[in-house]
């Protein structure tokens, strides 16, 4: 019986979503899905990716770079075992955080056993918000890092990483660290020779720790 | 009439043509779509990008990871300054290369004065057909590399870089160095503080020298 599982496990593709939303960051979601898509080919299909959005309307990314249909919408969506969620600009965010459908989505979603969430970016104040962070260790955007601690006192707040993986959620730094993200996950599935060669497939340096840039060179925000 | 010129050049947007076509690898236009997208951000507007495809119909990037709407054909595309040439696996590419509209489409744009054409990865070989690396610097993915070279002897294949500039034309060697051909065509038109601003925002080390992987450590392509 237990070989029978494992056999599951292995031939079963890993179910990868994509959350895309009006003015996400084009970066943030395209980093993990080409880390997965080159883990697809590698693996003779043992990852597989989709989208959702809130619906079956096409989404623009930030500053209408792409025009994108996405596969599924909230109300359709199949199972899976990872949902991927990109980042925005802060107003883009505070907008959805404010918006009941998405919330509602995103609670349904993190209340299942056995799934991983990868937040990139400024999307971790969207599973702040739920609370799943709490007294956990989690990372966000350098440049919104000291609104993010004081509005979440609960969240370990950690700094000068990529990426922080505490029991089901991964929360990532800033656009390109989704690709190391990413690549950590396909690591913990597939062992870090597959990781590795997707990173160098990529013609990308894998990395976990990185210093963020200090403020005088970096940028400010401050929350309302 | 200089001071005139001048002015015009500060305030009309760069604009920046991005080529779409099914299969095409997500992260080779989504890096330099996001390099170009945060400059528009950070100069109020004097960057502009748009996609172009062979028709108006719906564009699946490799893997099917992505339903794109392109927003203009071959037939509308406006003038642009730029135009990047995001890569694919071989396959597509040699499936690019003998179709004869996708060739001239490219003639007709390389045939302009004063504009700039940015390969990534193995759209090189898109360029290389034409004769417009001959006698010059390239380079290309280097899964590829030794079969480039084998194909177009005229061309001086560049190795252990991220990208090539000779004249009006900019090779990268693969994914992710996108990025840092994109960055430095930033720098070139804005300088280097915006450049380094726009890859702090994205948590992305630039650079132009990158060992290449050794064959045993990589993989070994040989072309038809």
């Amino acid at each position: 019986m237990e070989h029978f599982t494992e056999s599951i496990t292995k031939t079963d593709p890993l179910r990868i979503t994509v959350l895309v939303f009006d003015h996400v960051v084009l970066q943030d979601l395209a980093g993990p899905l080409e880390v997965f898509s080159k883990a697809h080919n590698l693996t003779q299909g043992q990852y597989s990716t989709f989208t959702v959005a809130p619906t079956m309307e096409q989404v623009l990314t930030e500053n209408s770079g792409l025009t994108l249909t996405p596969d599924y919408s909230f109300a359709t969506m199949p199972e899976a075992d990872y949902l991927i969620i990109p980042g925005a600009s802060m107003p883009v965010i505070n907008t959805l955080r404010a918006d009941a459908d998405f919330s509602a989505f995103l609670s349904r979603w993190l209340s299942k056993a056995a799934v991983k969430t990868v937040s990139i970016c400024t999307a971790a104040y969207l599973l702040a918000d739920i609370g799943v962070m709490n007294n956990k260790k989690a990372t966000t955007y350098f440049f919104v890092a000291d609104d993010f601690a004081s509005h979440f006192p609960l969240i370990e707040l950690v700094r000068d990483v990529r990426f922080v993986e505490q029991q089901n959620i991964i929360s990532s730094s800033g656009v390109t660290s989704g690709i190391d993200a990413a690549l950590y996950s396909v690591g913990q599935h597939s062992g870090a020779p597959l990781r590795n060669m997707i990173a160098r497939a990529l013609r990308y340096d894998y990395q976990q720790q990185h210093d963020w840039p200090i403020a005088e060179h970096g940028m400010t925000y401050h929350g309302e």
